[in-house]
């Protein structure tokens, strides 16, 4: 298996994560967003994912994109440590919980979006900010308010699920962006709970060969 | 089965196409996201839905956000017409193909994103448009250089699945703010015998009871 990803890009992140719980071994590839205006634009590259977007995921003869879709491809093909609950409700919810924010809030604050912010509509380094505290704080109010109804350890119940690995990059950028979290309370135990697991040491953006 | 959306919401739409390929019952709650600043923030609704958003979907006592994952039950708990394909690869394909979609376009060019640009960075009608027209192109260019490789009569072989019912609302909203399709002949030629299912018109926002 080999992982064609970039250190601080949440949905690389997210796979890592996935591929760590799972306990699968794969080769990572650096792919650089930054340097020399984005290795993921070069021919090659696209040549593997035509959006020009990290991760693209290759398992034998099976290349796949979108972070969601290789996670429930693993998921679906390696049964060990499942990242969903087996019963068709609580599948369903924790599915919601991870596409709360995969859906809502990771597509706003990412790298490109920022870009256009601060490229095409000029927009002050203050503005990119409170772009991002805004989206983060409608985010995380819903959230934590669903979470009081269905975390355990986790987000939901007491086994790691998609929703988990959906919110830690989610978290890891809140605090790159100096958000302050203290009105999330259940979101930070659950945070918390999650640091402690070895899987989620080794899928840190800053433990990659390519973090800076 | 009870379905709160809203004519014009993406998310909805891809909720009652789901619900009318698959030949299910269901009430329509029309919740109106722009009267008296949007029934979405009412308590009532906010009990149903923490974070403000549409649709909500309730089948006897589950109450399920977030239309993928509403989706996702759906095609698991009713088997008719599957919207997935059966095999993991496959499946992996079709899911990754709607999440191009449903992940990178629809968020940052939706209501409240757009409310945002006009409102808080005080963005002209012409950059506002200039801003979906961007993100349109950027998302279409990738997924008609997919569709060449997977597409059939739709956008993953010749069954309807997740991918088309994700294209759908993002093809209605590309037509609404004038982004000319003439680069995607793929795209358009699905998008095209996509109209012809009758369970498609009956899920297009024009043919809701709150359509203006």
């Amino acid at each position: 298996m080999k992982l064609y990803g970039y250190w601080r890009s949440s949905a690389s992140f997210r796979v890592r994560l996935a591929l760590y719980l799972k306990e699968l071994e794969f080769e990572y590839h650096p792919v650089h967003l930054v340097k020399d205006g984005g290795e993921q634009h070069t021919p090659e590259y696209r040549k593997l994912n035509p959006a020009g977007l990290v991760p693209t995921f290759v398992d034998d003869e099976v290349t796949l994109n979108q972070s969601l879709a290789i996670i429930e491809y693993l998921d679906e093909r390696y049964k060990q440590h499942p990242l969903l609950p087996s019963a068709t409700v609580d599948k369903a919810r924790a599915r919601a919980l991870a596409y709360d924010l995969a859906c809502e809030l990771q597509p706003v604050t990412n790298l490109r979006v920022l870009k256009y912010l601060t490229g095409e509509l000029n927009c002050s380094d203050e503005q990119r900010n409170d772009w991002i505290h805004h989206w983060v704080h409608q985010s995380f109010t819903a959230f934590e308010q669903r979470l009081t109804e269905t975390a355990g350890d986790y987000c939901y119940g007491d086994s790691v699920t998609l929703a988990d690995i959906c919110l830690l990059p989610q978290v890891y950028n809140a605090e790159r962006f100096k958000v302050p979290l203290d009105n999330y309370p259940t979101l930070v135990a659950v945070h918390d709970r999650l640091q402690q697991l070895t899987a989620v040491q080794q899928a840190r953006p800053e433990n990659q060969p390519d973090a800076q």
